[in-house]
């Protein structure tokens, strides 16, 4: 019986490396998940990331399938060409200026490398909310705002890789400098980040907000979940709050869509998985921001793939690339 | 002995057609205007078109050349497939829904329609400031501010021929809103017209300022020339009022730089006509706004073709189409 084909594929993340393995239509057949270690250096995660590696490879050739490609999405600025991270993401310090290629190279599989968040712009493009569509722009509201465009059916990447920030965008001019340098950016309003950092703001203020019952300082979904079950409760401080994050983002998505004007805008993440319904919210506000002809036949949509979207974008970069090559 | 061929261009502008003769390697070999007329509607402009035409295609048999192929820049949402103008622009109101291919039919000639900031960049990357490159942001600073893409050597459209609307992106969220239905655009800070209103407001409430003397119901370029002479001169409200601007607009290309990351980033238009040092100012604040790895290779230049940009991009892409059959 022939070998069935499997993709592997990496997440890199801020605390967790999340991974799995895909098969040819783009459906998880394995999913795990490792600590982010970079306590001595870039070194110690990339032996974390071998280690998943071999774990993978040995589930194949229990279960008669041939791993074909490795994909890897990364934070920060990723030269996709030479499969390098070229620029710091703030949330992952130290994991700057590694070459991906040659450290996996005994694996003897093509390795493709990419932006953690083109990866999963890639993965609803090719098995989610952008299915069969060449223009789409994908919005992850997380810890940042991370995004990914696809034009004529391919990542967009920019002269140098460092294109498709979107949540570096500006919004307010007068606003706070952020990390990147710019000054007000949608990402400093509308990420889960900024929604928690509003939300423990109001807490500390008014202790006698529902809001000052969430532990802010927990790691996980919980404090968001928080903050969205006091706004259905009746709070109307935190509806207040989600109502201005909503219209900010709503001025975001607007300019992305002037700009990009794509056939769908697909928006993720947290903030998203916490309250599926705020993308409606979302979509209705940017509806009264543009201009008609862009919007007449755009579609805004969930995010279909969760928090696997990212491992599963950089294994189909990876089948990909194990195509053409 | 052979016939040169020749290409026709047209810029519709609010007051004036600007119209003009290309030959091969894009020297402008003829150029005249004519009023925008539009007092019947969409028919009258037409005449004014067809009219104009009739005197180039006179000019090129007079001179041995052969008029190979029509283009046009429009303002407004234009789809060029198609060659309808299939969106209004505020600055030419009644001009929409007007189908250009068939009016042109009887001169035999292919015709390529485009919006007029597209057109203006096309020029650019063609025989202007991005020659050479692929990738391009070019911007006009008029009355408000266009803004055409070239990604991969291609005019970037989007899906709905509605994006590259960059005048259309926010940067102050709590900002007027704009014609567009969007809060707070850029086109509302960084325009000749957001200038020249900004300076007629400290006019009016300091009679003492330079800026009073200035006649801002004028047509043309003297409002804004008097406007940077202010500053020259060492007027302290205008160097502000310049400097915020500068700001301003720095915050709109860095958001820019961060979603399309091109070669090159081409500033033009009016407010550059009439004082081209002004770029420096802008590409100096816009350094300290931007990620260093989208930034490092990125070349901020002036527009080089000045206010005949728009129907030279025009006459090349027809050009273009004559050439692909």
């Amino acid at each position: 019986m022939a070998e069935k084909p499997a993709y592997l594929g990496f997440d890199i993340g801020g605390s967790f490396v999340k991974y799995g393995i895909i098969d040819e239509g783009g459906s998880v057949v394995f999913s795990s998940r490792a600590l982010t270690v970079l306590d001595r250096g870039a070194p110690s995660l990339l032996t974390v990331l071998k280690r998943a590696t071999n774990q993978m490879i040995e589930y194949c050739s229990a279960r008669n399938m041939q791993p074909r490609a490795i994909g890897i999405g990364s934070p920060g600025t990723v030269d996709a060409r030479t499969g390098t991270v070229t620029g710091q993401s703030p949330h992952l310090p130290g994991w700057v200026d590694v070459e991906l290629h040659t450290p996996f190279s005994p694996f003897g599989l093509p390795v493709a490398v990419d932006n953690d968040a083109n990866c999963s712009a890639f993965a609803e493009f090719k098995f989610g909310a952008a299915r069969g569509c060449r223009d789409a722009v994908a919005i992850t509201l997380g810890t940042g705002i991370g995004s990914g465009i696809i034009l004529g059916g391919k990542l967009f990447h920019g002269s140098h890789y460092a294109g498709a920030e979107l949540g570096h965008v500006s919004i307010h001019a007068d606003g706070p400098v952020c990390g990147c340098g710019n000054r007000g950016c949608l990402e400093l309003y509308a990420s889960a980040g900024a929604i928690l950092s509003r939300a423990a703001k109001i807490a500390r203020f008014y202790p006698g907000s529902p809001l000052a019952e969430i532990d802010f300082t927990a790691r996980g979904d919980t404090p968001l979940a928080g903050v969205f079950k006091a706004a259905r409760d009746g709070d109307k401080a935190t509806i207040e709050l989600l109502n201005a994050v909503a219209f900010d983002l709503a001025v975001g998505l607007a300019g992305m869509i002037n700009a990009f004007d794509p056939e769908v805008l697909i928006i993720g993440g947290g903030v998203i998985d916490a309250e599926p319904g705020y993308v409606t919210t979302v979509a209705r506000a940017t509806a009264q921001l543009t201009f008609k002809s862009a919007t007449r036949k755009l579609r805004i949509r969930r995010a279909r793939l969760g928090n696997m979207a990212g491992f599963i974008g950089a294994a189909a970069l990876g089948a990909e690339l194990s195509r053409a090559g």
